[in-house]
């Protein structure tokens, strides 16, 4: 076993400059771990993001090949943590072994998918527009333009994703796959996993010969700490995944800076299950036991949790209803990541049951015992009590969903047009009933990132065509994904160069195409090369 | 002639709600016109804003080619409106014929060439991942992304750009051509040539039978109607192109809202002009030629226009800068656009003065008369005040620029590092300094987001790999443009289909590809149909 020290990670070295300390603590007994992790000073977050400055000076050089080599062999060094990973991670967070193996598996392979991405090249999206020299009354230049990186990024873990979205997750690999360093604060709740990581980490950015303010690593069990990181003068982005509270904060402070900075965060999100009539009445028990498994997966705790269900009063619908609260109340509560979280989702779902209008299915109370754990949890409102009450749309990050039951078709439209934002919407309907549903998925379309036709949001796709986002508050800045290839696009930043000598532009940009990417030249997608108009 | 009312337009419909108006002034003269224009209401900014989100419900389902169509009428629309617009801006604005005929063709080229990008299609980035219904432990479902309108979006109007940044400008033709209805806030600075705008576009927008709510105008003359109206609920992004000052305070509100929306401001920009020695020595007189040409050209009211020009101080430097001050001093100088401008530049001016480390070589004073006018000016400082002193980096709006003299290599290069964010930085050098050139462009790089090589920044060409933005205080979003096709990208918004229907697919995600658009399925570039992997 490692021998876990505690430390922050300031470009390559252990650190443990502060006083202030914390412990993990094992979700299932309520055990503190043995280990006393540090709390980043101020000047250790200093240090941080200035040694990951340094180190852009470098690394913004580099090719995609060499970036794509990093993301290899950290997907190498994160699988070489072996079984103590796993073990360490569940200890911390309780999500059970099978589920973090798969978890690993996502997080190496989202690395490695951004290293084909890189190795591919075309995601610099160059465009070359060459000069008219006849042009009158003056010549047109050549323009050519490509997206470069951004510079030193912070990123913030989630506690629910201790590796996807954690350390070496989807924030990290698109922020370095851009050429970005990467400062961490890691998530409290699990910091001996975050400490593996970081081992894992500092061994591929040696390995691979990167400057060592490629990557640190921060501990914090407060707010101060991110706070501290997100006003350094020398950040230029944030990426977050956490709660609507933790991701407008830092915007918020972000956005106070004398230097604004880009704070992609991925916050709250109740992800809306619109149930037809004929779904409800024709695969009612398929569909209750899909939702159910949905719903408690994870135990609740996954931002694409389904945690709001439209339904129309139909004949099919209590009897679904009754079959979904069966199910939910007959199946054993998971533990929860820690305390905080029990402790939030009780307040959250005690202040749905406090607005008068909603009816408790099943659940709804903490399930006392050694572990962190909350009841499987229904809830249930009617369609005017949710349409005319937005705060019956405050996430309850758990085993919990609402159930609002429709008296009409306008009511169901209206409930839908006054939702905020989302990652995802779902609706389930049967092929004679697409009419109703195209004309939902138009409104839908609004108010989410990701549209499903019969399936369910969990479970979140890497791939090109992933778009893991949504109207606020699902994120602060809606036209970008946090998962899938195209979240890179938020830690690069186009250039232009005007009438540039061939000697002087980027490989992406040159008359031969000596990278053999997909450019747009004088409007045209092509790989060959340049040819004047 | 057209018979001005002063009103704002309302979805079509004039509207004189307020009792407070201000008048157009004449720059050359100070004579105020005689048509009195409404200050906009805060009811008739929830009006307009209330009009776009209906509109919206109906815009958001057009074609590409329903989209290109109002833009090709739009631009047909502002031509017809013949000499009586060049004439009103020319009054209003004192820019002379020849630069408003100049300005005109670009305005209407951009509409007409966003309309081409629509007709061609591929700008909604088509991406594909198709199932993988054999993958264990869990199918892969079937992904589709694309990016989809934002909604209502307001456009502020720049003074520089009466007819490019301004109505129908480049911010109100990305967002429409994104599907977006555009709110905009006139500049009080030629709302004559506004109403001329708002006639035409109400024109294009009923002759196309779009619905009224697609454009509106409002009239402010001081800060309350674009605060009340950057707060509006339904309002979903800002575009901007202003003062340092105005962008920011924009953004503040903006992201003060209960609901943070995107604001993409073009703010201040000094963009500096680095001149090497043998570029300096070998053509002198012409390089002050075109630099004097630069900085004077539209009276130095230009984001793009050289307010800093860095040298080392070698045996060619002084002649070059005798010959820029002298030809400087010799230019009659132009009118300004009006009196704020001309006040805004006199106290940033004698700011720099003021510094205690700035002489100034000719200039530094308004120029009294009839017209709003200030000298032509140059200002000189060193490298080691300049590096000490970020003050010296302010914007002069106007045909200022500020020398500054190097001792050595290492203090051009400390310079260039304290940069703060530029729209544009540009080298002129000898063929025999380019490994130089090329080592201060790789610091330029992070400074700016397009770079130069032996040209002048003003001229903006409008192409697809025109990049017009920058790092803050250039822009409030790096990673976007505000001039060229790219700056559609502001508007959009990405949706991933999971596993949906055929029928109920965007026909640029349907199997057959019924568009002929370029889409990424299964990681390659192509226009074929839809296969599995």
């Amino acid at each position: 076993m490692t021998n876990l020290s505690g430390s922050n990670f300031i470009a390559g070295k252990a650190s443990q400059q502060g006083s202030s300390t914390f412990t993990s603590v094992n979700p299932r007994t309520r055990a503190a771990g043995s280990v006393r992790f540090f709390n980043a000073t101020a000047h250790e977050i200093d240090e941080a993001v200035t040694h990951a400055a340094a180190a852009f000076e470098i690394t913004r050089h580099y090719s995609a090949e060499r970036l794509a080599a990093f993301l290899d062999r950290a997907a190498a060094e994160i699988n070489g943590l072996g079984d103590e990973l796993l073990e360490t991670a569940d200890w911390e967070t309780g999500l059970g072994i099978p589920r973090l193996t798969g978890e690993r598996g996502r997080t190496t392979g989202q690395l490695q998918a951004f290293a084909r991405l890189l190795r591919e090249g075309s995601y610099v999206e160059a465009i070359i527009d060459t000069a008219l020299p006849d042009r009158q009354p003056a010549p047109r230049p050549d323009i050519r333009r490509m997206l470069l990186p951004i510079g030193p990024v912070a990123v913030f873990s989630a506690s629910n994703f201790p590796f996807a979205f954690a350390v070496a997750g989807g924030d990290s690999a698109s922020a370095w796959a851009a050429g970005c360093p990467v400062v961490v604060k890691a998530h409290p709740g699990h910091p001996a996993t975050s400490e593996l990581f970081a081992l894992a980490i500092n061994r591929a950015t040696e390995g691979e010969g990167f400057p060592r303010g490629w990557f640190s690593l921060l501990h914090g069990n407060g707010v101060e700490v991110g706070q501290t990181l997100v006003q350094h003068p020398l950040l230029e982005a944030v990426g977050f995944t956490g709660s609507l509270r933790g991701g407008r904060a830092l915007y918020d402070t972000a956005a106070r800076r004398e230097r604004p900075i880009p704070v992609y965060a991925e916050m709250g999100s109740i992800n809306p299950i619109v149930i037809l009539p004929g779904a409800a009445a024709r695969r009612s028990e398929g569909l209750a036991e899909g939702l159910v498994n949905s719903v408690t997966l994870g135990s609740g705790q996954f931002c694409t949790n389904p945690g709001l269900i439209l339904m129309l009063n139909e004949a099919s619908t209590r009897p679904f209803i009754e079959a979904v609260k069966g199910k939910m109340a007959g199946r054993a509560p998971g533990v929860l990541l820690n305390e905080a979280i029990e402790r939030g989702l009780t307040a959250t779902v005690a202040g749905t049951q406090g607005r008068g209008t909603v009816e408790t299915l099943t659940g709804g109370t903490v399930v006392e015992g050694d572990s962190f754990c909350y009841a499987n949890t229904v809830l249930e409102t009617t369609g005017a009590a949710f349409i005319a009450d937005g705060g019956l749309q405050a996430e309850h990050f758990g085993p919990v969903t609402l159930l609002v039951v429709c008296e009409s078709r306008e009511e169901l439209e209206a409930a839908i047009r006054g939702l905020h934002g989302n990652l995802t919407a779902t609706i389930h309907a049967e092929v004679d009933e697409i009419d109703v549903a195209e004309a939902l998925f138009s409104l839908l379309r609004e108010k989410a990132g990701r549209l499903i036709w019969n399936g369910f949001p969990t479970g979140v796709e890497v791939v090109q065509a992933m778009q893991h986002g949504g109207p606020y508050p699902a994120t602060t800045a809606p036209g970008t994904t946090s998962v899938g290839m195209t979240a890179i696009r938020r830690f690069l930043r186009p250039v232009a160069y005007q009438n540039m000598l061939e000697a002087l532009l980027p490989d992406a940009l040159k008359k031969a195409n000596p990278l053999g990417i997909w450019r747009i030249v004088n409007g045209e997608m092509t790989k060959g090369e340049v040819t004047s108009l």
